[in-house]
């Protein structure tokens, strides 16, 4: 009997994640200076129990709230994090089960990842002591990531909440991405590490998802479905009505491999798999990078299509650079309509520039007043979808003119809000010279209000074309 | 009778540029306070005079390096960069034949550049006045950037000099080149802006650096070449002896009339171009930050082939990921050879971890004394041409581990050199999580020692096969 077979309620009911007041860590222990407690107590709202029977006392954490068994805890306790020792993990779960905690993270390792009879057979006795009473993450995972209620593996996540969910089996990726994304300035609803999934599998979570009213868009990071389970995938997929953006682990045979290695998965035929992607509308990359900054995109801009560009360069050779990159991935470059055609030739006055698409201002950059205008009529033109710039970051401080002009960066701000202001996406590429301080100020500044930057043409451009499929895709 | 006609003698000795010893700046004024004069000034290793008859006096500048006309200064000129109104050039170029100056930068633009017959005409009368008795840079270009000696176009430029060349019409691509290459940690020997290239040009330039000894790499970012002037660029290819690489933009239909709008350049037919990149073994790259990647890791580890790569992962999920973007250009991941294989299993003592190629080492990281074993033995097995790595910057804060480890930054750092030690390229890519101070930190001391640091997989993974197809080619 597979493991999926004991344990498959058709529909696992997950929506009491939203719901959880009062958490408890098991095993936490002076070993690892109470890694998990510390980081769950730091940030979360409501009582967090620690439970170890051989623990009397924690540095900075209430004696009160410190118990032999969970058992013992007098009040309800809805989420728990498991790292016993995996010998003691089943008592554990008996103990969860009894208590009624709705929701177990298992931490603790060498289950049916040890790729042995006993790890096998120990995760089945998991699945029979739960007995569907509790839903189990793991084991051999890092949870769940919850940033509205502050439940958090690990120290200095975010505390801030978003509408972005994630799935991945590996608790690396989830770190990377959670870091990541903190970085780019967006945020996550809710990241599950599943680790062997012997419970809850992608499917369940992006099920759950799906249905989850704090969630808009759904990140995977997949290396493969258990045997069994792709048909409900497909169907889970093609009945989507969020955007889902996966990065497939293992599509190469060397990376098949590894994949079976690292989580056991079957990373399956690729052509089942690009089928898959065909069929139903799910936009895929090619890695964490990617997926990190395609929902960062579709965060800040939705999903729109993006085939027609107008592009605005500060140097001319960059901008012929960036209409070849866009044109090598299918995105046209329009001539402007003619109305606008003729308000932007107005706006220029400065030898060394063009006023066509690609817009070159050249030195016209250094007379500020004009650039804002100049990007607001060519965003503004019926023909065009969107708008990609190059600017990069020293021109952001002051002392990069010919004369100081501390109008500049203000202005600049202003202009790179437009997208929001027009519902029109505007792009900006700050490349990452010298000036790092001062790229990250305004990128800071823009990721609050919904403007996502990018350090590299390649970051982006690729992407567009996946934005644009799903916007026809959907219709 | 073209622009090339008049001033083509078959070889333009430019080896004067290395025994550069004094300059002046003619036209420098008020009105964009001494920009180009103060940025010369700041670094130039030698007398710097300014030339304009109406300034008498000029802040922080001594007063008698101010003169009415070149052919006032006492001393030799070997050097001049010029920003007089456009009227005035032809005058100025007859002061400097006079005064013996050997290499002029006009940025002055609206010659050919205008696009008029009067523009066409005094770029003409501009080459019969200079008569191959001085070199003109531009017009309409930034000129020379030449750290050694310290001429900058502008300020904040590296004063560090490397051995890297560039050559691009462009003053704006070759700003945001020399700053990122700053940030990146690679140095220039010199850069040429050469504008119009009315007499030098991307022919003469790139044959310039061949004959260099201060110049090991040479980058171009071209447009097009002027008429007839295609065969002569197919032979100084064919016959080059340093890598040289090239960023050609235009090579799309509407990035061609971009170009041809920017610098009229004629772009070219595609294929023709293509069959000049695959005749010869020159590099090219689709974008700016590829160029710069590009020779950031020639700088550092040479020209091999990187045919079969040794990854090492501490997320078995990223190294997936690392291994089918690998497989995807065309890379191996072999298995290791079985002694080695075996001495690396002796360096595994965690579960979830695996000693095969990829490499994950998941939470060993935090046990940091295997590390360095582990990929010094992966590193030197004999069919592994390099080593790919991941490493999140956080792990450089010791706050991240369970319990505070001081030691692991400077075990890292050291195995990061590995690469230099062994004479194989180890290649690391710090993910840009939210720790960008932890993460310049590190990429600063390994820049210095010729560790080249990327930040996202696909900056660098699209690199390995033109670097292998160099070394192949070349044999």
């Amino acid at each position: 009997m597979s493991l999926q077979d004991i344990n498959n309620p058709k529909m696992k009911d997950l929506s009491f994640i939203n719901e959880i007041k009062s958490m408890a860590v098991i095993g936490t222990s002076e070993k690892r200076n109470f890694f998990f407690l510390r980081n769950h107590y730091q940030t979360f709202k409501g009582p967090v129990y620690a439970i170890n029977p051989s623990v009397r006392q924690i540095p900075n954490f209430p004696q009160e709230n410190i118990y032999a068994s969970i058992k013992d805890v007098p009040g309800d306790v809805d989420f728990a994090f498991i790292t016993v020792p995996n010998s003691r993990v089943l008592n554990v779960i008996d103990d969860c089960v009894e208590k009624g905690v709705r929701l177990v993270s298992i931490f603790t390792a060498e289950f049916s990842d040890a790729g042995t009879e006993e790890g096998i057979e120990l995760e089945r006795e998991l699945l029979r002591r739960a007995n569907n009473k509790l839903r189990i993450l793991g084991p051999n995972g890092m949870g769940l990531f919850y940033p509205k209620v502050g439940i958090q593996w690990r120290d200095k996540f975010p505390t801030e909440a978003g509408n972005v969910g994630f799935v991945a089996q590996s608790g690396g990726i989830c770190n990377i991405a959670i870091y990541t994304a903190k970085e780019m300035g967006f945020h996550f609803s809710k990241v599950f590490s599943f680790g062997n999934g012997a419970d809850l599998d992608v499917i369940d979570l992006i099920s759950f998802l799906e249905e989850d009213p704090e969630t808009n868009i759904i990140l995977c990071y997949l290396e493969g479905v258990k045997k069994g389970r792709g048909k409900l995938l497909r169907k889970v997929f093609a009945n989507t009505t969020k955007p889902i953006a996966i990065l497939k682990g293992g599509r190469s045979n060397k990376g098949a491999i590894a994949a079976k290695t690292h989580t056991a998965s079957i990373s399956g035929n690729l052509r089942i798999w690009e089928s898959i992607f065909n069929q139903t509308n799910i936009m895929e990359v090619n890695s964490l990078e990617q997926l990190l900054n395609l929902a960062n995109l579709i965060d800040c801009y939705g999903l729109k299509k993006l085939e027609n560009a107008a592009v605005f360069s500060i140097s001319g050779g960059y901008g012929v650079v960036l209409v070849d990159l866009l044109q090598q991935v299918g995105i046209n470059i329009p001539d402007f309509s003619p109305e606008v055609q003729e308000m932007l030739e107005k706006q220029f006055f400065i030898k060394g520039t063009s006023s066509k698409n690609p817009i070159d201002v050249a030195a016209q950059l250094f007379q500020g007043d004009s650039i804002q205008k100049i990007i607001e009529i060519a965003l503004n033109d019926e023909k065009v979808d969107f708008l990609l710039m190059d600017l990069p970051s020293y021109y952001f401080d002051p002392q990069y003119f010919f004369s100081p002009d501390t109008n500049f960066r203000k202005m600049m701000i202003e202009t790179l809000c437009l997208g929001q202001k027009y519902g029109k996406p505007l792009i900006p590429i700050l490349q990452r010279t010298h000036t790092p301080d001062v790229r990250r100020e305004i990128a800071q500044i823009l990721a609050k209000v919904k403007v996502p930057i990018f350090g590299d043409p390649l970051e982006v451009i690729p992407l567009l074309p996946i934005i644009s499929r799903y916007a026809r895709k959907r219709g």
